[in-house]
């Protein structure tokens, strides 16, 4: 007998209401500024927040396991309930399904830089002086007008931004084992595709033909003349929200990546406004729609890549104002987290755990405000972000008792 | 290579002395009083406890994973060291057990409901109103008297208490993955028995055969005229506490449930008066013939599910002073903690943590006295359920080092 994933196995079907809503400030997690002890979170102004949290259970999260650093797609694949070492992915994958790319499965995957290349062939650019995007997808476009396709194989291809764009195969069996052609180092030529298993070598012929035809397709340009491949990865099928919870699930994001990864997951997903009161102008507007709600905000994140912790502040600060706005909706759970940690002083994604703030009516409150600190000694203690969705689950009144 | 299992491979054996009483109470974690803030525990008198909570170490307990509500069974199985996702075992198995029969490895138990059915066969009461025990025990023995096996198939009945009757089918290879005939509703009338792979097909027509005989034996009674049945499970035998832990165990427990999980784990098992005192008197009476005793207390969680707050505080009260008198026999450790929690204002079983106070002359303090508050920051830290029996043999000095 194989055993039993929990919760899947415990999931109430048909629940009516009983609405669970997931905000997530990306990056959220920080470390304390040298000079008063405190994080980012801790700085920050965040009445609504704080006032929430003396009623919320409260938890450190770890996002994959210790020590651990997560993408941006291992995160939040940990933060809907799906292990990431299990349900693995690509950032190929998953940029396909950032740009709204129809993802199948078996589809093989990957990511390109375009590049600037010398004379020599070598790598003079990584990023191919970053274009704009209007000169991205004048490029994109080139290659798409002169591409052949190899026998039986269907070639996708779109930009995504600046000098990322997406490559798609569609064959049968295509493996995915495949090693990056960016060699991540200037002044030396792309790798060559290479397989790393056998499985991989027809997929690693069928690149080494397609990458062939764009560089020749790109070589009279001026920068972008190349192309770096990265994130190879054959798309699986995941068992969706739906299914795996009984949720009809709603991503409100604004990057095409976050859009992704919950579509990977089964969630309907919106284009919406950039602004932050367009989140929960969308949230209020398909309230009724939905059992479950994914929210995501950017900037935290963006801020402690920048290494700038005020703007990181300020940032988490901006985001305290929609939180009686969503309360007012009556949802039975509300979980305020992050995917990981961004630390403005660290400037990057950490493996720190996350603070969790759970309000819902069984929970057993400990702290006087939401922050690193408080969230320490939460009842909720420390978990693997993997746990997060059976905890929200529970505090819905989702899941029924495991055994009599 | 199979997993080592920690601590099985640690353990000492031979070890003399150095013996562990878990004391369980029942359903013991609790959510906050709307008025107090303090939780069923946290609001007890418990001089003792508390005093006892000075010297030792404090942790929370998660009965199986986050967000998780068990079961008296996984719950208890976890207390055990056996992870109950991995030693997976249905009601009916637990409950034959629980009834003091011999159950063997392959057996294959459901728990029937005594029920009335109207004359087209639409279920009135899932509980046949209730019958006495001596009702029950009537119609049980009036079916065992007029049923005839199936060839080459041992039948077992067994009245359990009230309307709950416990069968068991004995014969090579039966399959227990079958669906519960019991809708769960009325004005329907009872499921077909069906097999859920191909495996239990033969035990779904044995049953169908079995049932049906019951239905027609109880044709004219008035009320329990028909039954309902759940939690088919096939009992595969357990690795027992003396062969794992090396330890003789036994179980002093007042209801047949829990009496029947720790016979499962190979645990002794006796018949002990129903009162708080008789509890330690045979504890006392024992207190040399075996290593590891535990002792089961059922009411605070009968309270909870009553949804009395008092009530539940009362039932933690009344164990406080045992305390002393099973400190004076001089146990290496001491552990008292819950199942799983039932809070008052749940009114059920929830997943939330449970506090444990493992006493020792190993620990370390930090709390003042016995409660959620001071266990969520223990020593012990947030733990699943599933580890606590390597904590009370570390501390009982019976695991060895692990690796030079």
């Amino acid at each position: 007998m194989s055993p039993v994933r929990l919760p899947d196995a415990l999931v109430e079907r048909g629940v009516e209401g009983k609405k669970i809503v997931l905000l997530v400030l990306d990056g959220l997690g920080g470390l304390p500024h040298p000079d008063s002890g405190l994080t980012e979170l801790e700085t920050a102004r965040t009445p609504h927040l704080d006032a929430l949290a003396k009623r919320s259970s409260l938890g450190s999260m770890i996002p994959v396991s210790p020590g651990i650093t997560p993408g941006s797609g291992p995160g939040h694949l940990s933060l809907f309930g799906y292990d990431p070492v299990e349900y693995l992915i690509g950032r190929g994958a998953l940029s396909a399904l950032g740009v709204g790319f129809d993802l199948r499965a078996g589809d093989l995957a990957a990511r390109l830089n375009l590049a600037t290349l010398d004379q020599e062939g070598r790598i003079v650019d990584r990023r191919g002086g970053r274009p704009s995007d209007d000169e991205g997808q004048r490029v994109v476009e080139k290659v798409r007008k002169h591409l052949r396709p190899p026998e039986g194989v269907e070639v996708f291809l779109q930009h995504e931004k600046e000098h990322r764009v997406v490559l798609v195969l569609r064959a049968p069996d295509l493996g995915a084992h495949l090693a990056d052609t960016d060699p991540q180092a200037l002044g030396v030529p792309p790798l060559p595709v290479k397989a790393l298993d056998p499985k991989s070598e027809r997929s690693a012929a069928l690149l080494t033909d397609v990458l062939g035809q764009i560089m020749t397709i790109l070589g009279d340009e001026a920068r972008v003349n190349g192309v770096l491949a990265r994130g190879f990865a054959a798309y699986e099928g995941y068992p969706g929200f739906q299914e795996r919870y009984g949720l009809r699930a709603l991503a409100i994001a604004q990057y095409p990546m976050y859009r992704g990864v919950a579509r990977l997951v089964g969630m309907d997903v919106l284009d919406i406004p950039a602004d932050l009161p367009g989140l929960v102008t969308v949230l209020e507007k398909h309230f009724h729609d939905y059992d479950f709600f994914f929210l995501h905000v950017k900037y935290p994140d963006s801020r402690g890549e920048d290494g700038d912790f005020t703007g990181k502040v300020k940032a988490i600060e901006s985001v305290d104002p929609l939180i009686p706005q969503i309360l007012e909706l009556g949802p039975e759970v509300l979980v305020v987290t992050g995917d990981h940690s961004t630390p403005a002083t660290f400037r990057a994604h950490s493996w720190h755990s996350v603070p969790v703030l759970l309000a819902s009516s069984w929970a057993r409150p400990t702290g006087a405000r939401f922050g690193e600190t408080e969230c320490r000694t939460g009842d909720l203690g420390t978990f693997e972000g993997k746990h997060l969705m059976a905890l929200a689950l529970a505090h819905a009144g989702r899941l029924s008792k495991f055994g009599a």
